[in-house]
């Protein structure tokens, strides 16, 4: 097991984040079986982990995905979850923001959303958007009916993404500190990668619903999206609400990478069943005598 | 008019406030009958302002209210807001968390109540019961089921109260970044003056229902009351989300001086009524000659 703040794509606490230093690769390649193993060892003890998780009932788990486009957001959510207690864990995707929710301030959508103690709260795309696609798209800020002109220029430190950031690095602490283990993974794609993943979406006629023309504006757009999600990563990998850069090129590695880091960070929580207290086991035999009278 | 930041109730922002400098009644009271026409002249004027916000649409509003017991939250609530149109405006009352609620973290209850752009909300009591009634009773922490063992020892600069409180600024400071002005009210009764209050419940058959034993027993713990209170209203006053310690000894001049502090606040955002593009008022005859044919 690998100790998770050692982890080589952990996003650095120290603000020296840069993304083109993390590859959307791995080096040492082992076949896809080697992988899908690791997976499939890794959902038996999440089973196991959720299981627990529920009935300790004190911490609560998000797992944050943002990526872009054909990276692989909803299979890995898909591969990864599948298998578990739907009771225990939710899926929430965010789209675009509704008028009602333009009315409240950027985190009230996603918030309502939070899981409860016990339980695994999934956000496929969060308020994170509102640095990533609103920042290379500033001009969705009108529709956001903002009182006060915000301030854009980046070389300004009050600028507006600026005050965002610090907005949800304090909300993370606050929900850390409240109990909810808060992990975020980026899936970390190339752009040649996902234009051959769209190529396929084209050629495949079952795949041809998950192609849309914009999909190529936005993907025209890398480069200042790439600044937004090294800007994000960057203000916000803490301990206590850490970013993973995971190499998404290779799906079967992804998953693997994903559920490992799930999966070791909950063992880390030392979680157990309730113990009965030494009374109330004593009374048991009592109880089970009375039942089968 | 006052300005604001120099209003002699205001809790400053520099971390000097000291509670027992803030006196429970004014030094040159003017007789109910000059506190109720200043409260008449207001709720004139507010009415005006909560149409203009509502209009205008971008800012939204929120108004705490905290004290002890038999200070006049509710009735102070009524007041200021009977005759507004309730459309514009909604009253949440806080009482002790639900089982469902302590699921959560804790400022999530409070999060999915707060006002619409547009709007007014009004909390009678809110988060900040959390560093209040819950520092006064810590053994309350227990139903919280927080996974950690707090530090509740005060010398300690990271105890669980002055987390809170950085929690509860840092909320505070998000949603004042994004359109919502905050105005805070702590009903600075005396206790002896809340103890003729609660003889006045005893007496009179009509007010029994508000009165219980419990009263009696807070009321005892007056002192650490006033310690929380002193210590929360210090952390959190901040010129985007002031706390003002009103005189509350007397009903009347605690409204006037509520219902003024609010109508300033509201002038000086300079909200007016939203305006028409030339090209669309250009429009205005046209349709109105289609509506008269």
């Amino acid at each position: 097991m690998l100790n998770l703040d050692q982890h080589p794509f952990l996003v650095p606490f120290d603000n020296s984040f840069q993304l083109l230093q993390f590859s959307t690769q791995i080096d040492d390649y082992q076949g896809k079986s080697f992988y899908k193993e690791i997976l499939k060892e890794n959902l038996y003890h999440l089973d196991d982990l959720q299981h627990k998780l529920y009935a300790h009932d004190k911490f609560s788990v998000l797992l944050i995905f943002q990526a872009m486009d054909a990276a692989g957001k909803d299979s890995t959510i898909r591969s990864v979850f599948s298998g578990m207690n739907p009771t225990g864990f939710q899926v929430h995707s965010f789209k675009q923001p509704s008028k009602n929710e333009l009315d409240q301030d950027f985190l009230w959508r996603t918030s309502k959303a939070l899981p409860q103690r016990g339980r695994i709260g999934i956000f496929n795309r969060s308020y994170y958007e509102e640095v990533l696609v609103v920042r290379v798209h500033p001009h969705y800020l009108a529709g956001q009916r903002l009182p006060y002109e915000p301030h854009l220029d980046e070389s300004n430190p009050n600028n507006l993404w600026s005050q965002r950031l610090e907005s949800i690095a304090d909300h993370e602490k606050h929900l850390a500190r409240n109990g909810t283990i808060i992990l975020k993974f980026f899936l970390n794609v190339s752009q040649q990668e996902q234009h051959k993943r769209f190529v396929s979406r084209i050629e495949n006629p079952h795949k041809n619903w998950k192609f849309s023309a914009d999909d190529l504006k936005e993907s025209a757009l890398w480069d200042s999206y790439m600044h937004a999600y090294e800007e994000a990563l960057k203000a916000t990998s803490k301990p206590w609400a850490p970013w993973y850069a995971i190499p998404a090129d290779n799906k079967s590695v992804m998953r693997a990478m994903v559920s490992q880091i799930i999966r070791e960070k909950l063992e880390s929580l030392d979680l157990h069943f309730p113990d009965l207290s030494d009374e109330d086991k004593a009374k048991l035999p009592e109880y089970k005598k009375q039942l089968i009278v």
